[in-house]
């Protein structure tokens, strides 16, 4: 049962046009030779605030009651989800408050910090997080904006699979990564009400395979906190409401390993030009080494984001 | 005087339609901050062959009569200009022998290996550069494809100024990197005739200062061989056609520092999630580091390139 319509993905293409970027879809021949398919990268690593997130966020604050605004917007995120939600908050006129793990990199911090937000950290291993989350939420009243599972963040993150099939109409296969599906949900909602015979595949990091259990089983599997470099990806299993979108719309859920995903940080970097989180990789991964059916002719990847320390790309 | 026109300019675009990739114009808000202008970036990072260099060479090799293209064609290059007439060679169907001193980066040699090319060494401290050059054009008497000082070659860089100021009209100044000069000339030769009153900068490393100097004296100046981390710009001295569209088009030349490079470089990868090789760097950090006029609002850079070796990054 879909709880996101196509009509949902189009009325949060129509909001967020003022905050989110239309970001560039990019080819290369090194990778189509590689791959055996015409590869198409929607590539939100070039989205503001570096990733896909924005649209997700941007859709929920920018639908907010004006009388709810006062009151703030609250978010649990240490990574990209954080910045997005800064980013819509500041342009509504709303504050945000960011609850990070004290140990989140300095950088993300740093970055969510310079677009407004007001940081609250926790200790990981001591506080509860629920807890904190509890105390926040009770002290503002604030509006939550969750990082995958709500109607507007899906339907936002969906916006990202209509702009690239409005400018690469006939496209074979879509692939996109998971963590808490949220991208891929929103992704095969407008993609298969605009072409029901599209494939879809999501793909995940083998250390962090939630959804890929969760699939074949048929019910929710969690899995122990994943160690995967994919840290976007962590999720220890899929949502409640992004589930049930998966199981309907998409044919397959593959696995990439660390090393792949590696591989293919420095192989976009090199070839593309372009900087790429792991977590953002792993849809490229799963083409560049053989993890979706042969004889795709146009594959569309979503690329969905570019956050990661230089310091990294020493290690690919 | 200007040995290039409009009409070549938009002649080339024709001609190099099949080839050349037409290059996304990137923004990004914390240049913007930074700069205190709109900065608008044309990426010839994510050019075919990872830099602009396939412009020119592809308007070059395809005007080759058809009698003449059993014979080849022939370059001299250690960088991006030697993939660049090795793809439109192969295009074109004709054999590129590419003349490289034997210490050439062995990535480059492979890359351009890859794209079908022939590759002649030379030892760059004991062979004869001229003798060797006279050498493979006499053995093959193909056509010489020079890297920056002909019509066809000034004429085909040009389309990259075509394209950013088809897209971004109302621009108030461009700002362009400068080796031998065949980019800056092409660019400026179109963008005047599109916008008379559109402010031209040329950006050279101060370590490379020959088109600098040349343009203060107002004659030729040759400087020794430039040891600047921007390999793409150690040209001794600007081109016999390029140096006049210069004098007659270029309002000013100004000087980045090597320090000023690889703090860019870093930040249009942190920030722009763009990989871009020194060279590529310059105009970007001409415009961040104040060395262009202030108060211009709308401010075109063209980034070169973007073929570095991932080690040079952790020395930025």
């Amino acid at each position: 049962m879909n709880s996101v319509s196509e009509a949902m993905v189009r009325e949060a293409a129509e909001r967020i046009r003022p905050l989110a970027r239309r970001t560039p879809v990019m080819t290369s021949l090194s990778v189509d030779s590689r791959a055996g398919s015409q590869v198409f990268f929607k590539c939100e690593n070039l989205q503001r605030g570096g990733a896909f997130k924005i649209r997700g966020a941007a859709n929920l604050v920018l639908s907010i009651p004006k009388a709810d605004l006062p009151r703030g917007v609250v978010a649990f995120s240490s990574g990209n989800h954080a910045q997005g939600t800064a980013i819509a908050a500041r342009y509504a006129g709303t504050a945000a408050t960011i609850v990070m793990p004290e140990d989140a990199p300095r950088s993300k911090m740093e970055a969510t910090r310079d677009r407004g937000a007001r940081i609250v950290t926790y200790n990981r291993f001591t506080d509860d997080r629920e807890a904190i989350a509890a105390a926040v939420l009770s002290e503002t009243n604030g509006t939550l904006v969750p990082p995958f599972d709500h109607p507007l963040i899906i339907a936002g993150q969906g916006t990202t699979a209509l702009e690239l099939m409005e400018e690469i109409p006939d496209l074979d296969a879509l692939v996109v990564c998971v963590g808490g599906g949220g991208l891929i949900s929103g992704c095969a909602t407008i993609a298969k009400a605009i072409k029901p015979s599209l494939r879809i595949f999501g793909v995940e990091p083998e250390l962090a395979n939630d959804t890929w259990q969760s699939f074949r089983k048929g019910s929710h599997v969690t899995i122990p906190s994943p160690d995967t470099i994919a840290d976007g990806l962590r999720s220890p299993s899929p949502g409640k409401l992004t589930f049930p979108i998966i199981q309907e719309l998409v044919e397959d859920i593959v696995l990439v390993s660390e090393d792949e995903i590696r591989a293919t940080v420095r192989l976009l970097l090199e070839r593309m030009k372009l900087l790429v989180e792991p977590s953002g990789a792993v849809g490229a991964a799963a083409v560049l080494f053989g993890k979706i059916p042969q004889g795709l002719r146009r594959v569309g990847v979503v690329i969905s984001g570019g956050n990661v320390d230089l310091e990294f790309l020493s290690t690919c």
